[in-house]
C-alpha cells in the first residue's frame, strides 16, 4: 500500500509498505481523510523519536472486524491500552504504561491507505457528521479534556493564549460554557473566525491582557511567550491549563507560583464521544479551520504547507470513502 | 522597646524601636515567644527585599485591643488585608492585592516586644495548648492549606519530599488523613521523630522511591533536587503540591507535564482555626521540633543556629506570659 513513511528525519512517499495485519482485538480499517497534527511537524523536526507512518487525526471505513463495524466510518482514539498496567486498572487508560500510539509511539499511523486499532478505540461517526469534519474529533476531544480536569463556570473569566488549530477548538468549546472568554493571539485573520462566532478576541500587543484577570488561562502556543501571557493573565490561586508541549525545557518561576497558589495542569488527550456530539449538533465549527487539501500521494507537500504560519488544518484524501 | 531589626541583609539588635500605635481596628499584642522560619533567614539572604523587624511566627499577649481579648493569649495570621480589593471581595484574603504581611513585606514582625495586627487577624489559644506549640500554629497551618486544596484520601500514595520544619508538620498532618505515607529525606535524626509517630520513612538514596508510584508528592525542600524527586515520585494524572519557594528559577519539563496531565499546585499561608484544634487535641506534636532557644537579645545567634543543617525549630524567648 501507499502511505507516508517518517525515518531520520526525512518524511517521503512509500508504494511498498504492506497492508496491516490486524491483531487480535484489532480491526483493519481503510483510511479515507487525515489531517496534519503540530505533533507530526514536530515528529518531522525530531523533537520525538520516531519511525514509522506518522499521523493521528483520521477518518476511515472499517474493512475488517466486528460484524456491526464492518463498512462503517469511523474515528479512533489513539491510544492503544494494554488494559492490564496500574494506570488501565485505575481506569487512566490514556495513560496506560505500556501504550502505543497511533502513528506517534510504536505503531504505525493514518498517512496511509490502511491502519489497525484496537476494536474498543474506534467510534462510528454520525450520519450528520461529514467527513471532513469527522477528522478533527481528536483534537476536538483534546480541547474537552479541559473540561474533564478543571469546572470551567459561566461566571469565570477564561483567557485562552494561542489563535492556532488547538487554540481554535478549545476557544470554541469554552465558548459553549458561558463563560466570560478572551482568545488572545498574533494573527487577525485566524481570530477572525472566532469573533464571527461571537467570541471576544485580541491581536498581539493590542489586546489589553489584564493582568491578574482571569480565574483560568489556557496555553495553546508551545512557546514561552504565550506560557509568559497565559501566566500574568491569571489571577492569585488561578489555574493554568498547559494543552501544548515545549521543546526544550520551560523557566518558571516557582516561588511565585508558591505565593500566588496557582495551579498548573498538563492536558493532553480527551474524550471522543462528546466531541462526537458536539459535532453533530453543529456546536462547533470546523470548516473554515480547512486552509488546504493534498492527496496522500503530495503529503510531504502538504506537511510544507501546514507549516507555514498563516495556515491552520492541512487534510491529506487518502481513500474513497 | 527591643527588637531585631533587619536592613540591607544585617541583622542586629536595636534598644530604640519605638512601641507602635495601633491603627483603628489593630490591637497592640506584647509578644511572649516567636519561631525562626526559613523565609526569616531567606529575608537575611536577601531573597526578598525587606528592611524591619522580621518575625511572623509568634504567641503573644493582647495589650490593648477589643475588651475581650485583652490580656488573652493569642496567635495572629499574617497577612493584613484591605477587605476591598477583588481578591479580598473574593474571599481570598490572603491574597489580597494591597496587603502587608507581618515581619515580611511593609509590616514590622514579631522579634520585637511588640506588634501590631488587625484584630480579625488574632486567635486566642486555647488553655490545653502550651506557649512553645502555639508559637507552632503558623507552619501547621501553612501545612494544612495542602488539604484546604487537594482531596487527600485514606486509598492515596503520598509522598512528603523534605524532612525540614515543613516536611515534619506536612507529614505530621497529612498522617492523619489515613493515607498511605512516605517522607523522604536526608537526617536520619529528623526522620525519627516521624517515624516515632509510625510515620513511614526514608533517608535519601537508601530511600526506594518508587518512580510513579504516587498520587501525590508535596515538596518542601525549596530545592531542584526536592522538586525532581518529588515530580519522579508521581503516577500521571497525579498532584505535586509545591509548600516551598526557590531560589531564582526553576527549569521544568513542561511537555512531560503535558503528557503525563500533572497538576502541580502552589500552596501558601493556611487556616489557623483548625490548627489550634488540632494542637489542643494533641494530634501534632511540636516539641521534638524545638532545637534550640534563645533570649531576644541574642536573636542574631538564634538564626545562625537556625541555619545550621541538622537543626529544626529555634524559639526566641521575648517577654512575659
Amino acid at each position: 500500500m501507499k502511505g507516508l513513511w517518517l525515518e531520520n528525519q526525512k518524511l517521503r512517499l512509500r508504494g511498498d509498505l504492506p497492508v496491516p495485519e490486524p491483531p487480535l482485538h484489532e480491526a483493519l480499517v481503510k483510511v479515507v481523510r487525515a489531517g496534519i497534527c503540530s505533533t507530526d511537524l514536530e515528529l518531522v523536526k525530531g523533537y520525538y523519536s520516531y519511525t514509522g507512518v506518522p499521523g493521528h487525526e483520521f477518518v476511515g471505513v472499517v474493512e475488517r472486524g466486528p460484524g456491526e463495524l464492518v463498512g462503517q466510518r469511523v474515528v479512533g482514539e489513539i491510544n492503544a491500552a494494554c488494559g492490564a498496567c496500574a494506570p488501565c486498572r485505575s481506569g487512566r487508560r490514556t495513560h496506560c504504561a505500556n501504550r502505543t500510539v497511533l502513528g506517534i509511539v510504536g505503531r504505525d499511523g493514518a498517512f496511509a491507505e490502511y491502519l489497525t486499532l484496537p476494536v474498543e478505540n474506534l467510534h462510528p461517526v454520525p450520519a450528520q457528521v461529514s467527513t471532513d469534519a469527522a477528522t478533527f474529533t481528536e483534537p476536538l476531544a483534546a480541547a474537552l479534556e479541559i473540561q474533564e480536569q478543571v469546572r470551567v463556570g459561566p461566571d469565570d473569566r477564561v483567557l485562552v493564549v494561542g489563535d492556532g488549530k488547538l487554540g481554535q477548538l478549545v476557544g470554541q468549546t469554552l465558548r459553549l460554557t458561558g463563560c466570560d472568554l478572551l482568545v488572545a493571539g498574533r494573527h487577525p485573520d485566524k481570530l477572525e473566525h472566532l469573533s464571527r462566532r461571537g467570541v471576544r478576541t485580541g491581536v498581539g500587543g493590542e489586546v489589553e491582557v489584564e493582568v491578574g484577570g482571569f480565574d483560568l488561562a489556557v496555553e495553546c502556543t508551545g512557546n514561552v511567550e504565550g506560557f509568559a501571557q497565559a501566566r500574568r493573565g491569571l489571577r492569585p490561586r488561578g489555574t493554568l491549563v498547559l494543552k501544548s508541549t515545549y521543546a526544550g525545557r520551560l523557566s518558571v518561576d516557582a516561588s511565585a507560583l508558591v505565593v500566588d497558589e496557582i495551579t498548573v495542569i498538563g492536558s493532553r488527550c480527551g474524550p471522543f464521544a462528546p466531541a462526537l456530539r458536539l459535532l453533530a449538533a453543529g456546536e462547533v465549527e470546523v470548516r473554515p479551520l480547512i486552509s488546504a487539501r493534498y492527496p496522500l500521494e503530495e503529503g510531504p507537500e502538504g506537511f510544507d504547507k501546514a507549516a507555514e504560519k498563516e495556515v491552520l488544518k492541512v487534510l491529506l484524501d487518502i481513500g474513497d470513502e
